[in-house]
């Protein structure tokens, strides 16, 4: 085993302190990566605070991982060591459901087995190993099966491919998956770490974006971005002016809001898009859906496959996260800052920081 | 102005009662009709009652006619005497809309002009005329332009298609829009007007058709109508024993439900289909729509092509409505049934018994 330095919650109330945490050696299929950069996802302080229950501590948060391969398998063809790697929410799942088969393994139907805050498989019956806790990207290496790691193309800076593995690829395959095409009209609710992510992408898609958010504050960003257009939503005028206007609704926000205000802003047979889970149940009136055919549909990630697809698509268009680059020991005030919506528009840790000794 | 004996509520809390009409003579592009059978919907109840408000009375209800054509104007070229035709929901539209152009009528920017309850259009602007209200199908007969009139395929009978042109394509459309194909699982909530239809024609395309009531009383039925299977679903196993079974769920229920339970139905990547509109909208949780990429769709009856490819597929397929025929005097009986979902599955009005004086 390899002793790898790490930063973890050791319980939902206190905050992330040094932690050392034991790597595999790479198994025959496997690569072991020196991880360089980790993205900072809300998902991670939801977790490490136990928000949605079942948490499993000591918890090692990240799967926005960035890193080189310093080691392979010896049945490893896929990569090679040196290579720029990526991992993204998942290591592993049951490899043999419907949608494993189809390449979408974020909805399989077992579970995957995600980065961090879950557990490996056993090689037999592909069952989770309860003994196994995994552990995320906060730290300075992980051994990951070849079939789940991503390859980045040269064109991408490290640190900004970092968000793509969780933020890109959370509003890069429904974008796909819906159907956005050139000249789509797509609206862009939240402007937070998917959000700008869903701007970016959609207008490299060839989609007219607007933004809609609750202040002012951000237009010159949302427009710097590649939004054609932004809107406030605070003073509820929007959801007359542009009723009936788009095609899509990419919905980034979790916190609670009207599900109904925003589906009427859809034309006929528009689809709104669920990325972001409130805490409680919204309601939705049936007439709106009915009486324009709309449709409110969710989506999760992507499958391992199609994030390899956004990382070539984002170097191909010279698209990557905007980030604020922070030493580990930054963590605990850049979860605070998180939580004020204080980022723009995500915070990337450096782990040289971390296995140097400097963060 | 042709003086026609019709069935009207005069105000929201009276029984229906005879009434005179007066029908204009066809003009160039439009057909008189006379009316044979008229379907009993349970929107006529809502409407007739003004359960949705904005009602305009006297009202003449029926949108699900079937007659023949008596009369055609000097430009008709589509229909000739002695035809058998249907009218369904709407007689009229902007014409010049997106939806309209695309032969989607029912979703026409400026509103549909509904075939009772709503007006006729200004020839020049098509804009409603507030002097000229619709009444429907309680009546002997009816002047529409021939753009919104159906043929009724021979091999149907008359008196069973009549509820084909409100819940037949009502069920028809989504199932044929959101691509429900052979073997596909459906489950349909709910076995009244709509239910039965929806289990026809979805049987009828080489779906695998579950029906979901509250009680076992209808398992029969169903079974006769198509189904494969039956659940009942007031002790709630089935949202355990079915999860995450079906591609499609057709919800036909307007009585306040949980849709989220009937979410949880749905496989990976299925689509649930509202047709029916609860008084008060319904809670919906983000995190049943993401983790399996399901989606919350709505649709509302079809357009003019849909409608007369929905006949021509009822005739091949030997699909048509159960009905309880009755007298044009039984109406109010009828909608007490109605509300005690004592009918199966729909009433049907033999208009002979208004236009001849027994009924």
């Amino acid at each position: 085993m390899l002793k790898t330095p790490a930063y973890a919650a050791l319980d939902p109330a206190s905050p992330l302190v040094p932690f050392t945490i034991e790597r595999r050696e790479p198994g025959p299929h496997e690569v072991l990566i020196d991880i360089l950069y980790c993205g900072v996802c809300h998902s991670d302080i939801h977790q490490a605070r136990d928000g949605w229950g079942g948490a499993i501590f000591p918890m090692v948060p990240g799967h926005e991982i960035v890193g080189r391969v310093s080691r392979v398998g010896a049945q490893v063809t896929r990569f090679s060591v040196g290579e720029a790697v990526g991992v993204g929410c998942f290591v592993d799942s049951c490899r043999q459901c419907p949608s494993c088969n189809a390449g979408e393994q974020q909805y399989c139907d077992f579970g995957m087995s995600g980065t961090y805050n879950s557990y490996e498989r056993n090689p037999d019956d592909r069952r989770f190993d309860k003994s196994r806790p995994t552990f995320g990207g906060y730290s300075t290496q992980i051994t990951v099966d070849q079939d789940y790691v991503l390859r980045i193309p040269t064109a991408l800076p490290l640190d900004r491919a970092a968000p793509l593995l969780c933020a890109g690829i959370t509003t890069y395959s429904p974008l796909k998956h819906f159907g956005v095409k050139p000249g789509d009209r797509v609206a862009v609710v939240g402007l937070g770490g998917l959000g700008h992510m869903a701007v970016k992408l959609a207008a490299a898609m060839g989609a007219e974006v607007t933004v809609l958010s609750t202040s002012e504050s951000k237009r010159d960003d949302a427009i710097a971005l590649g939004a054609k257009d932004f809107a406030a939503t605070r003073d509820g005028t929007v959801f007359k002016t542009h009723a009936m206007r788009f095609d899509f609704v990419v919905d980034t926000v979790s916190a609670p809001h009207d599900y109904n205000a925003y589906l009427n802003l859809l034309k006929v047979d528009g689809t709104m898009i669920l990325l972001g889970i409130p805490e409680a149940p919204e309601v939705v009136s049936a007439g709106s859906l009915i009486r324009k055919r709309r449709r409110l549909a969710g989506s999760m990630i992507g499958g391992i496959r199609e994030t390899q697809e956004m990382l070539d698509f984002c170097a191909e268009h010279g698209v990557a996260s905007d980030i604020e680059l922070i030493r580990m020991d930054q963590i605990n005030e850049a979860y605070e800052r998180m939580l004020r919506s204080d980022v723009r528009y995500r915070f990337v840790i450096d782990l040289g920081t971390l296995r140097h000794g400097t963060g």
